[in-house]
């Protein structure tokens, strides 16, 4: 049960964004452009970080959430995010990509652990200075989405179908919603 | 050194800030709402919500200017801040805001740290689901804060002249500034 009165049919970060619309707005803005904004990394490849961090941070719906959004910007590929989550290192991704989730991670345990080398090695296989400041800010913002699902103690639907439905909605639609979209994702 | 080519002579978040102004947009909203809109909670208890979780996390720039921001709100108490930042459940302060301190350090270490009985102790003491809301969400926004200065190792000045200052026009004139603000703020 949630720590505060929420509605409750609204799944995960749904029920506190519905609580305090204020302050959900630029929190919905901000996943937006880190997300789905124009940008070199594909926007799989961004989901692909947000649910690493979540999974680190042992966020279940943010994960599930961001990882379903991944899987269907990747053409559907479950078993590639399931990699990513397990170990990267061994997942069937670009080196790049692999030296931006090493960051990320780094960033989750505490902006200080990132070292220049770790910003090298991103700079060798490609990165651009932009790539590296979104994987590290896509990494914080995730810091603080997961602590706010998880801090009020929200609900996460468990059918695996229900988040299949959401991040098709949120890869093709995305995060900035009227709140009858928000409405129509929880009564799914 | 920043890890990333930021214009050099700007403190803390807003090196970020005027590398990326799309994400500094919402970042800066946020904060403005959190820390300085319409509530029920002072903006001096805000604030010292955002420096203890800034101590606790080691970041330097936040916690010494958001320090300074709550001191400026507290009629420049700059103990008081000192007091919390070092051990809250002494400080003279409410015991409501030493309940939602609480929560907020375990928000800090992760979200499902926060447990129904810390819940009801600020409930206990007077905190309204709004108060425990915003607390929850003051420290997460923050783990994402204090990431993004340390994850990027942007520069922080070392005079507390500076802050005090930069403490002043925070709690003044609040966080959604035109970059021209911004740029007073850097060329003091």
């Amino acid at each position: 049960m949630p720590h505060i009165r929420l509605q409750g049919d609204l799944p995960g970060i749904l029920g506190p964004f519905a609580f305090r619309p204020e302050t959900a707005r630029p929190m919905r803005e901000l996943a937006e452009i880190l997300l789905r904004g124009p940008s070199t990394l594909p926007s799989g490849e961004r989901e692909l970080i947000a649910a690493y961090v979540s999974s680190q941070n042992d966020c279940y719906f943010c994960q599930t959430s961001h990882g379903a959004a991944a899987a269907h910007h990747l053409g559907g590929n479950e078993q590639l995010v399931q990699d990513v989550k397990r170990d990267y290192e061994t997942a069937a991704i670009p080196e790049k990509l692999k030296a931006l989730l090493a960051i990320a991670g780094k960033v989750r345990k505490g902006g200080k652990n990132v070292l220049p080398e770790d910003i090298e090695k991103a700079r060798s296989h490609g990165a651009t200075d932009l790539e590296i400041h979104d994987a590290v800010l896509i990494a914080a913002a995730f810091c603080m989405y997961n602590r706010y699902v998880d801090g009020l103690a929200t609900w996460a639907p468990q059918d695996p179908e229900a988040y299949r439905e959401m991040g098709r909605r949120m890869a093709e639609q995305g995060y900035v919603r009227s709140e009858e979209g928000a409405k129509a994702v929880s009564s799914r």
